[in-house]
């Protein structure tokens, strides 16, 4: 392994048994500290990341990802907002979920401890750098940060004031380190290495998310792509309906929860397409249909095969017209990636049956994709929404950072 | 991919889909279909089983593997009984965890639900092969298995056995499907199914676990090796250390939470030593020890550094002498495979610190680690135990083959 990950990973695994046993109010008190001193330094913070700008311009990234990459001082002062939110959690470290009592005399019971040392891989996008921290620290944690290259220069400044804040507090301060090494082949070590990280999340996009799971031998939470979708059931109300769609299409269309696809029962398509069309011109969607829609009415364009299966991210949106729910729910268990489905429907049955049926973290009657979210879901804050079956599904809150024991009183008790 | 494979993971998750729906009664009715076939085709795998004992003579497998591989009628009746008690489990399928009401008037309900397609992975244990079956079969999961090729024809057997029943109960039958390709490079392909397989569960030795963890894709539930410590304090009740390490070690040498290290507080060693060589003598203890133990009494052998990290499995036991618990707790988490540990002590203090700070699935206050398995914690049956963080830790039962959904039920919310 590279020097600069055995370093890491060694003081990352040491700062991680002390993060374990440390106090909610300390945690607190320094989540709020880290918070203050973001804010203080936004000059420093916003001169480095104005080198990641200039190079991004140089390298042409497009506007969409500078835009991400860049740090103003409104967006520094929401990074500590969620620092402070993140403190005023409770803190989910040392619960206890149950004890009962065996017949031999043993008390055992669960109780939530952190995982360890958490490895977040993610994109140019700086403002995870002081989230995952944030949610790391307060779940007892230590975290190694791997960042896209592209926002090297805002990383190291937004660690180097976090960690100086840490050690003002008198804080280990490898409880947050940063990998700067860009290479590719550093960041496929990180993902190997068994014994130092316990667990990996990867942010951001698709490929990402691929080249994590297909190299790592460090447990991976999968995080989310979304191609969801959003079914009109015959007999559904149709105004909902159209609402609905324009909302989980329209009101942002970069994020995994946003509708992909529309699948629309048979019955429906004459009296809801046309209204659909026409509302959701006021955004310019580009509609990308099976032939049944298409003969409904114009503005269309031919869907293919490969439109079942892609998450367009952008005001695109296929539809497929079939003549039943059992159809509707097997084109979507086919075609989706785990994410958040829907169904409009005033059938008792069907919804019933849509929501066993269909294979999704999150599976909706008569709402909008879009509230898979942790704050939607009253979690707070979230680290990332999984797609995956294992440890945590859907959006995941402090507690997908966490892990249990159990813990054994007993008075002598040897096994017969 | 392999035909072979390919073809299998294509059923399994159709199978997955048909179980996920499948009902509690009828499931519990195939099992106990399944003890009875299997009972009634004891002939035959007796048979069968015959030519995996005589390869594994030609091929020199040491006695107690052979052991392990024999199928007698009375294991297949103990089999059977397995079978009849995971029946009479609750089903986990299904239930609600929680369902809360969002401002916005959103009900949002979680729901546990099968994990989809289990691969289980494990050596020439035949017992498994129900045993796995069972257990995802009662959670609505399709199981695919590799069993060892030296059990080949064993399980042939009995995985044949089992889709007579399915069908039979008109059942579909790939719920349990059995790769038959031995070679190794189907053994690393199964573990690349990422889209066909869910989760992977290996069962075995130190070797085929390192294998799993290293070359899958596909999330894996690692499961245990354990190199278990018993930590004896200053002021213990020396007694019930003697009976707890001895139970400990020599209840069952060849399972994983077997003591394999003692660690003891330098002011009791002169009088907890000599009554504990003298006890294991009983069983012919090989213990190997550390200088300061060694100075005490006659009967030990120098301790190496490797004897630290070594989980022997056999009627041998490290000795560690500590001057105070802080050194105890480094030592344990310097060198434990994260499964089960226990402090034997008077001290509410050291009790209470040893249970917080050492770092393992099951730590024990007074008490043997021989405890730490699903039947003795009450969930009735277990699929292995976890020594990783993420999902499930310690042993598992059934729920540790669940995930969750999120079910959300509207009336026509969009997302400001």
């Amino acid at each position: 392994m590279k020097a600069q990950l055995l370093e890491i990973g060694n003081k990352a695994r040491e700062a991680a048994e002390y993060m374990a046993l440390l106090e909610t109010l300390k945690k607190n008190e320094v989540l709020r500290q880290v918070a203050e001193n973001l804010i203080k330094d936004h000059d420093i913070l916003i001169k480095e990341n104005a080198k990641d700008m200039e190079n991004g311009r140089q390298n042409g990234m497009p506007e969409g990802l500078l835009d991400r990459l860049l740090l103003t001082e409104k967006r520094i002062e929401q990074m500590a907002e969620g620092l402070l939110q993140i403190a005023d959690l409770d803190d989910p470290i040392g619960e206890i979920l149950s004890m009962k009592k065996r017949p031999n005399g043993l008390r055992i019971g669960r109780k939530r401890v952190p995982l360890g040392v958490v490895g977040i891989i993610y994109e140019a996008r700086p403002n995870v750098t002081a989230d995952a921290f944030g949610l790391c620290f307060k779940t007892g944690n230590a975290v190694i940060l791997k960042g896209g290259s592209d926002a090297l220069y805002s990383n190291m400044a937004i660690v180097e004031s976090i960690q100086r804040t840490l050690k003002e507090c008198r804080v280990n301060e490898n409880a947050i380190s940063l990998i700067t090494d860009t290479s590719r082949e550093t960041a496929t070590e990180f993902m190997k290495m068994n014994g130092y990280v316990d667990v990996l999340i990867p942010r951001g996009g698709a490929g990402l998310i691929r080249a994590v799971v297909t190299n790592a031998t460090v447990p991976v939470i999968e995080t989310g792509t979304g191609n969801c979708h959003i079914y009109v059931d015959e007999g559904a109300d149709l105004d909902m309906a159209v609402d609905i769609i324009y909302n989980a299409k329209t009101q942002r269309i970069g994020v995994c929860n946003a509708c992909e696809s529309l699948v629309v029962h048979e019955k429906v398509k004459a009296e809801l397409l046309p209204r659909l069309v026409s509302r959701l011109k006021e955004k310019n969607v580009e509609l990308r249909a099976d032939e049944a829609s298409r003969s409904i009415c114009d503005g269309m364009l031919p869907a293919t095969e490969e439109d079942w299966g892609t998450e367009y991210l952008d005001y695109i949106l296929s539809i497929k017209t079939v003549s039943d729910i059992n159809e509707a729910i097997a084109h979507i268990n086919r075609y989706n990636t785990g994410h958040s489905e829907a169904i409009i429907t005033r059938d008792y049955d069907h919804a019933e049956q849509f929501l066993d049926e269909v294979d999704a973290a999150a599976v909706y009657v008569n709402a909008s994709t879009r509230f898979t979210d942790g704050f939607e879901f009253g979690f707070g804050a979230e680290i990332g929404i999984s797609t995956q079956k294992l440890h945590a599904r859907g959006p995941m809150g402090l507690e997908a950072l966490t892990s249990t024991k159990y813990i054994i009183y007993g008075n002598g008790q040897i096994r017969p």
